[in-house]
């Protein structure tokens, strides 16, 4: 059983249980999106978030131990990603990359925006026109540093 | 004078002049965030921008020409990017990726963030741990339906 | 059983029990193109749908609740398909690509064809010199705009 | 000067001359899909339908030879396009090409949609929740036989 | 049990009988071309040579159903072959491409050789300095043509 | 000027001197194949033959000098060629590798057939459903021994 | 049970025996570097040769009968080895590819060495500075004629 | 003027003045091996071989004062050759790799053959079936120590 | 059971059974990272380490036994790690690797750095500002030399 | 002149110079291996370092501007770099990548050694088997926080 067989056989119980990603993220307390990730292989439990998670999803134990193993992470089959929802984020970097950097930089210098030190929030937004996806991504500035 | 020649030009241009991407932007009256992904060959002027632009950046009216020509997209030269501000963003969807596929979904069914009826907002966010970056990515929720 | 072996059994009963696309779609009352592309593992099906289709084709009830999974979509094991019907598609994108986008953008200006809001329509037409294939693609224009 | 020469140049003179495709089509009465994908370097002009495009589009002597020259075919810089609006069509195959297949396959046999003996007519389709784009493609079906 | 599964099943029966592909090819009364690469996986096959190779190979019923069923062709795990044998034949295309190209253009015109409207001769041919491989292709002309 | 500058001069004045590569083998008494390869840069002339070359095609001395310099071959700017003549090639490879390899192994053994010790011959072949492009390929074949 | 199967099983086995290539080889009266490639499922037996390495190394009947088979070559993983020891293989033809191309041509004119007329002798060379690898590639010259 | 322009202009004038790698290497008392490798742009000469080697092909100051700059290495556009002379030796390295891995580790245990610490012999071997290219690749034996 | 199975059962026996890399390493006297590389699959053990090891994780006697074959070795699942810890490595290198070049070769000539005759060594940095990851890496300078 | 040029023209002036790239950091004050990553065009000089720096080489005005723009990083041309010595810091991720990845997060837990808030410091070790060169790699540690 390897941490690709946990991540489906959380998807598979979750949905059989008619659990939310919330309702999962509640029972240990943290937010939705940190919580999803870590079901999804990248992220890391300690002992009590996966006796948890794993109660809560009828887990074995050998995945309750898998959960606590920092994962090897990246998610996705293909560099570029061919699902329709995914793809749409992937072009967001290829339109509006050289933008980003260059407006990061005008604004801190050089360096980058951590994905490490960073937290995600998703939200939808009401709008008479259609509803939309609001996601705040904010992650720590970290600059280069002459030495 | 191909597209990429006409960034090229802008870049220095605008280093020579000293003027900040927000400085431009408030030229023609829109977001910093739209008009630097414009000059960076993504997007397309109407005559009226191009021609502000054309003079505030001293461009030739072939430059001025070009910019009011739907370009063709993508502003990176590898699948997945060097740069290290960039490759952050691309190690964001491919750790987060799954994760942000299954909330969106929870939350609006099958369907994508639209990538065209978007925008996005870069703001500093100060901190006394360190200043972070903080972005917004706000799409319209565009459902598959069955037919 | 993961989402592609519920494609393949699917597959299989469909032959076995002699039914076409059109004789499954017809049970769900919807096309026959998005009832086939739900059943080859793009599409959702509700609840209802997925149980009409559960009985018609003898699926377990593990592959009838899958079929109610928003799959992670893309239908093809390569970038290029190596399959010659595919590819024929594949290449009137790479010969008549940029055709496609001058005439879109001269008519509707810079946005794209959406490939969510969208229908699709294959039908036999007569011909004497040999039938053909025709294949109407419609889907919703989507401007970019400024902000 | 190169095919991708003569290819710039008609972009930019037709720009400059403020001619629509479907006003340089007419002038061989042809389709505009037809003249476009020739003037983007992937069809081949008679020597009397090049001449009439150069004088109206002010190409040079070579210019006009090497309309008549049959071109090295493909118009798209990378295997999978960063274009928004052509990898909306690279998506579709990607998502519905196996329902493409099987649909062809279960009214025709064996074979596949000609790409060669094929024509193509984009449209506008008004429509009071936004227009819509929409494209025939019409191509002979081609039987794989015994022998 | 898929199509690949088929494919290896029907060269160990066939070595294990001792037959080769033209005995195989006359029991259904086509050359050893087209049978050859019907058992590959390359072809579709009717109902009554299916169960005629069914028979002479020990088939079960599953795979003789699964002949019938047209197959996502494509029978190399590579996009440049590893093989030898069949990298010459794909190093010919590199080396001679431009060559072909050139000729049947002169010939024909803009267009291309059938790959569909097909067929295929190998034969060896005697000769004292060693025996040659002789292969002909033999395939439909299909001129593009202005619409 | 490299080698693939001489090639591209060769093919213009080819053109403009309307000259066929039938025209232009018959002046150093070689096949059209060889000399049109030779000409695409991919074979080797010798003094004589790049001399005569060189005033049929007006080219300067330093082109008629690199004629003779052995190239680095492979005519293909990517791996899998976009054109649709030369695909249909690499489809035929594609498709019916296996089928190549598993007859010449049948009749030859292990071994291959040469693209070195080779020659090719394309003709026309008419037809009243349509004219033929008809390929004949001709390689020694190469047993591996043991040793 | 595939080929690879059997290259693994012929891995263990002779490990656990204590089997050397040398001493596998003299059983069928080979070199060690014809029979390990053989072995290793890159090289054909016959009958005689595959019954002796059979009972050798204990194989079931399927594993002999496939050694008879012509394998489908290529040993790596992928397209650059990412074993260090085959890596620098790969490094001396990408170092000093363009050199061996040129001293081969200076000496034979055009052409290749053969990869099929071919042998390999690997032995150690004794220094005091360290032992040596001494490998002796030897193939024939195959020119390109003309035709 | 890089390295590239270098390399060209050496072949240039090395042809124009009838000379071969051998008359070069023995200008500066090196291998003929070493000198092409170093004058294809993949060793460093010092000041004074690069001196003679100017001389001996007129290059201008800036070209000999690059020869003596470390080069970045690799001479092929491709990672894999698509040329055919150097094309088999790849096909060498991914038919036999695991058997000169095998080979060597047998013989010396875990380690590399170095190709630094290393020589070519490249060596015409008459013969009345055909004259053999004999290279012998010569390099110490570096293991891998535990720590 | 191949080596990647065996890599996996170290790694989950070793979690079961609370052991750390170092306590491993400890029991064959040597240093954890010598001894996490080759229990993950890149390093070879002879018979007494093997034994050892085996002991220490429960090991079944055929994983006892491949942990002495050489490994085809390669820890990283795709040519650019997608892993955010291991990505930083390679970014190191796309960003300093020319840096890194420039100073060796400005210090010690043309050459490398071995990465055979290779030792590791990673320690953790006390920081009030955040501890510190401190890879020393120490590799024997190895020369081109002239021959 | 874009970035790339200004990099190759400082590294010709160096060289003609006969500047070291410690006589250069010491210029402006700062280490060796951060001096040259920003001439290598990787880091960004602000106004007083480019001045300097540009007297010190004879730079122009437009590349001493270029300095101190923040540039698209990363220094190699493919994604596996083909020079020898950048090849074998590739290769040590590569081997030795689960193993550092695993005694860090040992070490530390879930997070990654920063590549931005980094030192690199490259020595000589004297030593009478050979000298060797040391890298010492310091990054802080980011550890991944729920949240």
């Amino acid at each position: 059983m390897n941490r690709q067989d946990v991540t489906e056989m959380i998807i598979i119980n979750k949905k059989m249980k008619g659990l939310t990603w919330l309702d999962i993220a509640n029972k240990i307390g943290l937010s939705k999106e940190w919580t999803t990730a870590a079901l999804m292989g990248q992220m890391t439990l300690n002992e009590s978030q996966a006796t948890i998670i794993g109660k809560a999803l009828d887990l074995p134990a050998e995945a309750v131990t898998q959960l606590q193993v920092v994962p090897y992470k990246g998610s996705l089959p293909t560099a570029v990603p061919t699902d329709p929802l995914l793809y749409r984020f992937y072009e967001l970097i290829n339109v509006y990359g050289t933008t980003i950097k260059s407006l990061i930089h005008e604004e801190f210098g050089d360096g980058i925006m951590s994905a490490i030190d960073f937290s995600m929030d998703i939200q939808r937004e009401a709008n008479p026109m259609g509803d939309r996806v609001k996601i705040v991504l904010n992650g720590k500035f970290l600059p280069y540093k002459t030495y």
